[in-house]
């Protein structure tokens, strides 16, 4: 039982190009409440004085966004990691609405968990390799025959959800309930230990398949809703299976 | 009760200024499918090429806008008219969120009535003269602090609640991309290849320790939402782990 307030998530922007983009989702942020940025690897640097022109009254949230040289990076430590995009991208994945995501969200949220949602550059959107580190995806349920949704705006629905979700209990004292979730770079770190043994083993083949099958394999680890305890097994498993081999028995 | 659609809400915009922000109101309301669109005197005369130029994509919504002298004329017609505005302005009107106004416009829609949403000029919203004339006003829950919505955001936030409060379909449930879930049945064959191999690979130890680690590594397959592309790419792990074994290389 903890007094903290319910912790926001982070909106984590990934590789945005303009610094006026970057400026107008802190107002967009800002004006539900949110003040949680980071940014992956800014096109044009970081700081950049045309995102602080366009922030003007959410400066703030600049000044104190966080600034990584990757996604993984950025994700570190969240436990539960959303990716906004348009298009599904073949990854099999959960699709959630808006309203969906930032009510499990909250719900993670409140049972002391870490949330991010990643927001791709303006014009290509998230790449796969982000896509396959989430748990879920956000699809805003735009008209099929003209989705023009911009980074700003689609910052400003997913805020504004947040919000709606979590009016009730906005300054409601929860409870931390312990949630034994692994983290991103646990499950990252778990990922990394299958590639390199089974690339070892032979299992990436054909050479030009690997790159897919291993986008495919981050997916079901990101995918899955693991603990640390799946985790640790997940490990000892592989870890056993190579000291089989070595054995040679 | 009739098969016609549903009849859309008409968005006026109010003596708006920036030929800009009436395109990209135009791209807001489209984005959700909505095409409706009244401008009552706006600044820089009418057509605005500007707005043309910003519209891209929703251009149509331009070319079909109906163009007023006054609020009056503009909503002539329309049996349940909001407005939009950040304050109240002094004027003892119900208050809505946008999704509690979405919500009534809609059930007003399906009763036959006609609605028309009212929004403000750029800098100065709408006037008590304007607001006077709707009967509710909708505010959208922004953060006390800071808000600095402009049109289109205030017209998109607005077309979002819209589609949501008349979607057909229930954004609730739980969409799957590009993949079809694993049965029980393919679930436990998993478990057993899994079991099977990892015993001979001496995983299960100490023995009096077995049981309960079984017991958690069916669990670990079975929580999971596993789809059958994930259990093909698991049984292939496993079997390119004893294949790299067997080789002894």
């Amino acid at each position: 039982m903890s007094d903290t307030p319910l912790r926001q998530p982070a909106f984590v922007l990934v590789r945005p190009q303009m610094g006026e983009n970057i400026g107008a989702a802190a107002r967009a942020m800002w004006n539900f409440g949110l003040d949680r940025m980071r940014l992956v690897a800014p096109r044009d640097g970081w700081p950049n004085p045309r995102a602080v022109a366009l922030a003007s009254g959410a400066g703030r949230l600049l000044d104190e966004a966080g600034h990584f040289p990757t996604t993984v990076e950025a994700v570190e430590g969240c436990t539960f990691v959303l990716a906004t995009t348009a298009r599904g991208r073949g990854l099999t994945k959960p699709i959630l609405s808006p309203e969906e995501a930032m009510a499990q969200a909250r719900d993670h949220a409140q049972a002391g968990g870490k949330v991010a949602v990643l927001f791709g550059p303006e014009r290509a959107g998230l790449e796969n390799d982000d896509i396959a580190r989430a748990n879920a995806i956000i699809s805003v349920p735009v008209n099929p025959e003209f989705a023009s949704l911009n980074l700003a705006q689609c910052v400003l629905l997913t805020a504004y959800e947040w919000r709606r979700q979590t009016a009730e209990i906005d300054h409601a004292r929860v409870e931390l309930a312990g949630g034994d979730w692994a983290t991103a770079l646990e499950t990252d770190k778990l990922a990394e230990h299958y590639e390199d043994r089974l690339a070892q083993a032979g299992f990436f083949f054909p050479p030009q398949k690997a790159e897919h099958m291993k986008t495919n394999l981050r997916n079901l680890w990101s995918r899955m809703p693991l603990t640390r305890a799946d985790v640790q097994i997940l490990h000892g498993m592989m870890r056993q299976m190579v000291r089989w081999k070595e054995r040679g028995d």
